[in-house]
């Protein structure tokens, strides 16, 4: 892409309404734009930031053998009231009358919609275990929004739904989720640990949330140091195999939320030196509630036993567009945004430093289609910009390697390639500087 | 994918509400499901087929130089006030109130929003031209919604919106758009004919529809034969280049839809044999409508001698939803639907005919690993249905070519191939039979 065709508004000042160093970066670095209160529209920059996290997402659920469909955002409140939690859902739903003046509602999640439609499509315990799952806008009216993305009114959620016979299979689909949150996570550059949770208004009896850990938490958190730098599970983990192993490794050390926690027991269980006690950010949270939904719903299917049996059930949720976010909060440094690799918008920034000068732009121009050859994500920053302008931007817009093609190092046959991460800067012959730059993006793509 | 892991909820009989052919092979062949009047649920096979035109679309709007961006689907009502059409908007609008009480939207379109966003980030000429696109989901509160997502309330849409510093650069922008659709629906498999066409609720005084002929076509239309088989733009085309012959070339035939038409002229103009009169479906719509929004929200730039220029803008839609209904309309039989390769869910049936079987099973899988080591996207049928359910499910939802392994052939090294379209059934050597399978579909995958 070419910086001058392309749609970058960044802001040089601070806006003054932004709190958390997440919201103030993307609005400077052109991500998003506030179009109503807590409602934003996804600039170019932004959106491919979400649009590489949920492609991790939606990879991580598939390995993990979750199906995907798509639910839509309107939902009928008849539906909420076969639930039961038409009435008891609080203002933070929003609640619309059509036309015909029919009760309807923005979604704030899908339970009652894939409840009905498994219903309404499944018969038998042979089509068990299932886990179809989202990504989808939801809404939830906030009273009021704030920190950007964070705590937005409309945001993009993975919401995941399993469907099983048994209490003990519902139980191996909460593993599945589990493990394979463990792994989405880490692929993006996040270390997010499990935690015992409230199950709230999603209601069952077994939940966990899995919290990042940053200074600007929107809860306390506390869990044994050693989950911090757990062990990931493989790519090649048999998720339709026993997952217990795993599981059982990854919630035998403490870890709760402030709701969960109990003084007492972290003290008698984890040794001083190992107590955290830090400020979280939930990213995902995961719930096995049985027949809760299934049971009101009338969602059935006949047994081994020609009986039929009422579906347990799981759901499953990743606040994909708050990640855009969070990621920021644990990867940020005075200058800006510092992408990990695998969710960055470009993986390499070609700044030409004398744009109209035509041997630069030709090297420019080379470098750029070098590195695409690669399979390299490239932005071409071919703009009139003083140099040190264009240095402060692709600072605070985080690309991980800004390659540096001026006519000085034309003329040498060399070019500069700065790290953002570390801040260094190397001036290499061309050929030795972009093996270089290719190698390390390749190696930081995989994460896990 | 595995058949027996998919979510493939076929019906055997015909849904007694729907009305059109695409509605009621999308219902029987497990595409959608309605979840309250006019709004769909989109399983597993509709959308993957929603993702395959999705991502059409975007390759050729990214072609054409538009940059991607995302606008909430609610929207603050005031941003219609502002550009006075708040209270014109009739009933379809769906308007909400919040918590607070403030009036809010769910966006049937985004003039309002992608204005504000250009006007509070665009300073100077020298960031213009921009064609800014979302695919997002519209509401339209259709008094009665029916024909399935053909007339669905929630829909997605595909919608660009241009800007530019003068009427000739603004026309510029709308001839792009212009040959990007017809590249666009033709490698969907569809002809679609580009009709002058009335400008509507959203203003202006240049605008086309671009229709594909369908006896159950929605509206009357009246063109010149000749363009239903019009040249179609090539991949290489220089969209930064002068557009004007191709845009003349394609106008210059009689083409209306019945608000547009002219009876005398058609009659004068096109010879008798050359008169086309047929139902159409509107897939895309393309405006020129100047000032019409920048002018009321403000929207100016700094021209190059220094004056502040309110901007020339157009819009540009895709019913990228309504494509997968419209495609069907186009493409089916009496035994389903007859996918396109590009758009196709899966372009390889592998029916195993005896499932359980040793080594029937191995075989099938090895031919499915086979396939997918070229890249080919597979679904494998290993359920213990008897064989014509089998064949009548994958005629059914449409895949353009089986391969079909049962045990008699495993034992003679051969499979059996059917291609949807035509109905041709050959047995062949397993080498054989593979390699024309792959070429078949590599050579149906770009039909422009």
């Amino acid at each position: 892409m070419h910086l001058s065709r392309y749609f970058l508004p960044v802001l040089r000042e601070t806006p003054s309404d932004a709190e958390i160093v997440s919201h103030k970066l993307m609005l400077r670095a052109g991500m998003v734009r506030q179009s109503a209160a807590g409602i934003y529209s996804w600039l170019p920059l932004g959106l491919k930031v979400l649009r590489k996290i949920e492609a991790i997402v939606r990879e991580e659920q598939n390995r993990a053998g979750a199906v995907e469909v798509l639910m839509p955002t309107i939902q009928s409140a008849d539906l909420w009231r076969e639930s039961g939690r038409y009435d008891a859902y609080g203002k933070e739903m929003l609640r619309i009358k059509d036309r015909h003046n029919r009760d309807v509602l923005y979604g704030p999640t899908a339970e009652e919609v894939i409840t009905t439609i498994f219903r309404d499509s499944v018969r038998s315990y042979k089509d068990l275990p299932k886990n179809l799952y989202n990504i989808q806008w939801k809404f939830r009216d906030e009273v009021r929004p704030r920190f950007g993305v964070m705590r937005g009114r409309e945001f993009l959620m993975k919401d995941a739904y399993s469907f099983d016979l048994t209490k003990d299979a519902a139980r191996e689909a909460y593993r599945r989720m589990f493990v394979s949150y463990l792994r989405t996570f880490a692929r993006m550059g996040l270390r997010a640990v499990p935690m015992r949770a409230d199950t709230g208004p999603i209601g069952g009896d077994l939940s966990h949330e899995f919290i990042i850990l940053a200074e600007t938490g929107e809860s306390q958190v506390f869990c044994h140091k050693d989950l911090i730098e757990g062990e990931i599970p493989a790519s090649d983990t048999d998720f339709r195999g026993d997952l217990t192993p795993i599981f059982d490794r990854w919630t035998s050390l403490y870890a709760a939320t402030s709701e969960e926690h109990d003084a007492e027991r972290f003290a008698r269980e984890v040794p001083a030196d190992k107590q955290v006690s830090a400020r979280g950010i939930e990213v995902g949270h995961i719930f096995y509630f049985g027949t809760k939904y299934s049971e009101p719903m009338g969602a059935r299917v006949q047994g081994p036993d020609g009986q039929q049996v009422t579906l347990e059930m799981g759901s499953y949720g990743i606040g994909v567009s708050r990640l855009v976010g969070a990621i920021i909060e644990a990867s940020h440094d005075e200058a800006g945004i510092v992408w990990p690799v695998p969710v960055a918008p470009f993986e390499v920034a070609v700044v030409n430093l004398k744009a109209g000068d035509a041997d630069t732009d030709k090297a420019a121009l080379d470098v750029k289609a070098r590195l695409e050859a690669a399979g390299i994500d490239v932005l071409l920053d071919d703009t009139d910009e003083r140099a040190g302008a264009k240095f402060a931007t692709m600072d605070l817009i985080g690309i991980p390697y800004q390659v540096i093609v001026g006519p000085k190092g034309v003329k040498a046959g060399e070019i500069e390639v700065k790290e953002r991460k570390t801040g260094t800067r190397d001036t290499l012959p061309l050929e030795a500087g972009l093996e270089r730059t290719i190698t390390r993006i390749l190696d930081q793509r995989v994460l896990v």
